[in-house]
């Protein structure tokens, strides 16, 4: 019986091609059959929210947050060439043409294969997320969790 | 008798949001008994400032630098949403209200807990950085030193 | 007969400061014998085109794209202080002073030691840059072939 390979990467930017990134890679490494964490953290929870507005009370800082941050993956912007959003639709335009799988496609996809997508309950607690304006489906912890699944693990990215 | 994980962080990035993510890590890793390194290089090198004025002899483009760039952890801006400087106290004000440590407060439990903070040499140079400007108790080592530590680590991350 | 270590380096970001961060961290891993491979994705491909203008058939997207991103380390800005093109003259100005290599120095010495630099096939494909367009001497290929030296690897960094 063999063990498997364990990689996780912590995905810390909010930014939209960071996150295509991180995902690619874990898709990547889910198909080699690697047991694959994906860490959320800061900006990086924004790709775990939902797109609808989720009514939630909240301090006024924590709504503030919640209103200026993107909700979810198709309204993030690019670390390079944003162009005031032209940059994400260019980028999501040459994906289709060149039959790369979407942003909310690599997630599904991410999930099917048993990515385990972990979302940083210290850097919700600070940003004022709350589970409700997450998607379903994935799991809560802390640095702790992490850094037990990255010391078993043959490549940890943070990105 | 065992041997302790090792855990090695290049801390690159100028950003107080991203070495608040740093530091995270690193007293988890700490508190996990790993052994520690966070190896700061290029504008990762200002969050080692300390934050009143030392005077130094430097060439121009050097005092230029050194001007410009923030003196210590509490005058970094954010990676993201910084709104000429509201971001840091914003995110400040939340960490003080969900009680997380501050970063001059995990930065000295860092050192408590004896993760090693070495700052990288050869950027100190370039960019005309003096040990006198920097804090107390840190180690000063070059790229060989970082990828001696690296290769017996578990988990490295470059941030 | 020993075995090499390996490390491997996605080099992701288009930023001059990143570059000079991961050739040193590769040229350093690479005197020290390591097996070194450095993946060019996103922005970073960037880093690998030639300064000339090579005449290529492209959609318009794929034009715009390849209009919009540097040709080469020497037209690439800093991640801080751009201050409009005038941040990297500073740095390559203090990087001459200091004697450290110049980003084309150290890109030459990487393959003369044996670094082997690898271009994503895939973000090629998305961004529209063609093998005419990139340095001499490089690897194609895509996050399957990365995953295999990654999984193989002490220290594996995102940059």
């Amino acid at each position: 019986m063999s063990v498997k390979e364990k990689s996780t990467i912590v995905l810390f930017s909010g930014d939209m091609d960071k996150a295509i990134a991180a995902f690619i890679i874990a898709n990547g490494a889910a198909a080699y059959d690697h047991e694959v964490t994906i860490f959320f953290t800061f900006w990086g929870l924004n790709a775990l929210r939902k797109d609808e507005l989720v009514p939630t009370k909240k301090g006024f800082l924590e709504r503030m947050f919640g209103k200026m941050m993107p909700r979810g993956v198709n309204k993030m912007g690019l670390s390079k060439m944003n162009f005031g959003g032209m940059g994400p639709k260019m980028i999501k335009h040459l994906m289709k043409k060149h039959n790369v799988l979407t942003l909310p496609q690599l997630i599904e996809l991410a999930q099917e294969q048993g990515v385990k997508l972990v979302a940083c309950t210290m850097t919700m607690d600070l940003l004022g997320l709350q589970k409700e304006e997450l998607l379903n489906g994935i799991d809560y912890a802390g640095v702790g969790a992490y850094l037990g699944d990255a010391t078993d693990a043959k490549v940890n990215l943070f990105i």
